[in-house]
């Protein structure tokens, strides 16, 4: 694979394609979240829109189903004024035996203006990416172990918001290390913005090899590893995987790393609770910490919104210059 | 289940979600009406369009399939100049196990104005109406055998468009009436809004217990209940029922409920016929008496578009006071 | 079945549907493409976007699931501003035993302005359009065996913009003719454009009796069917067939009737070469060939959104007259 920063970033340095954060500058990503603070008054307005892609054509282009992602990146586009298609592709051209290079340029002759991009094949995004004409702009919404970088991006918005000194900070991410797009985007976006402490918790066999080399420490006991923490964020945990070798049953993953009050005493007083969601109460996330004060799982659906605003009206903005 | 009439009001009397015409006020019922009359004439227009809720966003949230229902609340969206988003729940988030409270939380984070229901259970809607904060509307379109208030009020509007005088009417409901949320919703609209006499007119498996609470007459033949009627609606026969001990063949019931040009002769002269849809033919009614100018079926569907466009802008212009 | 012209124009000789080109004149073909060179740069302007059918409501209806030819009605209708809907009336009505006139009516109680129709029974537009009422107007996008006339138009803009003199032309057509409605629908536009040689080639199972009528001229060899045309159009060759006894397997198709470099050096030496999508690569086309510069494949995407937003601008304005 070729590296991604490579494609996202114009001969100027702008962002064109937004595929992993990986590479990206720290100028670059804090442009983006104070972008996107211009836009979380939107979603307060009476009259939730902008006119920025009016008249724009946004694909969103879905190999894996998720309701979710799919849905706030419609949202997004259609407060930013743009029009926007969605299109499965299980239920269309690949069944009629139409190659992913042959899809997409027909999509593209079309006029799209952007694509956002879910696959379950890690650099599926990218390969589009270096397919499409000058112009058009590509967003990776999550590629199969790889990146999700607009979910990174909403988290360090939202920490950004509670703590806006990322050099002081400790944030402890606990759960599926191993197969998760979320935990590998944020070590980059957290590192790159300069977290000194990053950790990750998780039983052996869901911690990936060689993952020290991020520049993460890695523990297997929650206790040690959200001590003093000022972030946890906790990944939702793949019940597709309990039933393998690799996971205990929910209620022991629970017993031994879902995140409870009791363990979260070890935090700072102040520490704030993440997690992109779906959540599994009772499996990752105790209920009693899930709808508490300190849990910003709901702020973080809002402020996605706004990111991911920000993030297509940016590239868009660049591709078009 | 708490009373709807309790939340679907805010502390002034105004209707803030629409979950049930059972405990509403004749007042708030004609209300409805008047302003739904001032949409007729948008489907009429060269420009079918109103900017009433230009950037707020609408969700539709079927647990149920409703081809029919949820395109009519999608266009009137449209028509209010609304954007809209139409959810499956099924293909989606309860499939990844997460709670109905918790995907509830997580659409209203995305700052949505209204949530359009349908589901399977009763009290489904009323549910999440006690769940979203101040602002956000919901409205029930079919929940369980509970209620389908939209499609009351419609048959209502349709109703008043040829006989105004409510006061006067005999209106009798002929079908399925225990398994029927349309009827339920009708006879608490008809109630209020006056009508003296209300018959409902089926087998005796297909009532249900003690319906004459409700206020209606209980008839086992047709022409007996149909006598003298100024208007009849026929409720469609759930043909997955009539495998059961319950029914008889499609045939079987048609010869004894079914609507004929025949029967049709018992009631007035100017009687009117109407029918929620979709009409089995030869089930319920006679091709003859579907298709006839006595039937008002396809002014239902229009005037569905301009009651629904009514009660999303009332809503949502009382939510946001 | 009634003869399409005699629906789909009005007392004044004006095109108020567009169900097929058999019967239109060589006016209103070229009327059509003239139109259609109108909306060509819309795609590429920074707000791509007209607002000819603003408050509009179109259905795309489809009845045989089509991502692609879905997709260009879709961003057709936004880019005319109109509004759109998609039903998919297989997961529907249907389902609960609707009839097609039914449904058809109850959508055009929604006071819907124009309906794109997919069926796989050749007719159902033409019935569809025999029933809505005055300024309702229908488009067909594909039905049975019988037409696919805007995929027809596309390809006459595109020989039009390579090859402007149709009276001088020879067009071949190669594929599975006999069940081909994109064929069918070509050869009655070249016929009418007064393109003088017509080719078909195709085994002798996939060539329909009498096809000598419509005034082309039959090859069994490529060779033979290619010497000096301008242009050759290869058809989509359908998988599902090639199990049956109809059609050797892919390669065997591919050996003996698949379009490469060598075969194509038979036509003249400008020859354009096109193919309405998905394409078979190694089925029925060279991938060498495909993405030569002789290819006008994508350029009959771009080409087709201009052609449909023509004719759905058309018929909406007369038969709003």
């Amino acid at each position: 694979m070729i590296s991604d920063q490579n494609i996202q970033l114009d001969a100027a340095g702008r962002i064109i394609h937004f595929l992993s954060v990986e590479g990206l500058s720290a100028k670059t990503l804090v442009n983006i979240l104070d972008h996107a603070e211009t836009f979380t008054s939107v979603g307060d307005r009476t009259v939730k829109k902008v006119p920025l892609l009016r008249g724009k054509t946004v694909v969103n282009l879905f190999f894996e189903a998720s309701t979710r992602t799919r849905t706030t990146f419609e949202l997004a586009a259609k407060r930013l004024s743009a029009d926007i298609m969605n299109i499965n592709i299980d239920a269309s051209a690949t069944s009629k035996g139409e190659s992913l290079a042959d899809t997409l340029r027909t999509l593209e002759s079309m006029q799209a203006d952007m694509f956002v991009v879910r696959h379950q094949d890690s650099g599926a995004p990218a390969f589009i990416a270096r397919q499409v004409a000058s112009g058009v702009s590509v967003i990776n919404a999550g590629d199969g172990r790889h990146a999700h970088p607009t979910q990174a991006m909403l988290d360090m918005f939202t920490i950004r918001r509670h703590k806006p000194n990322f050099g002081k900070l400790t944030v402890t991410i606990v759960g599926d290390i191993k197969h998760s797009r979320v935990a590998r985007s944020e070590i980059h976006a957290l590192k790159i913005l300069g977290v000194p402490d990053i950790r990750v918790v998780a039983p052996k066999t869901l911690i990936p090899a060689e993952i020290e080399r991020l520049g993460v420490s890695v523990y297997h006991d929650i206790k040690q590893g959200i001590r003093d923490a000022d972030v946890v964020i906790m990944l939702r945990l793949q019940k597709e995987r309990m039933s393998s070798a690799l996971l205990p049953s929910g209620s022991e993953f629970f017993n031994t790393y879902g995140l409870t009050r009791k363990n979260l005493k070890f935090a700072k007083s102040d520490v704030i609770v993440m997690h992109p969601g779906p959540i599994n109460r009772g499996v990752e996330i105790d209920s009693a910490v899930a709808d508490s004060k300190q849990s910003l799982i709901l702020e973080q659906v809002a402020n996605g919104i706004a990111v991911r605003m920000a993030i297509m009206s940016l590239v868009v903005g660049n591709a078009a210059l």
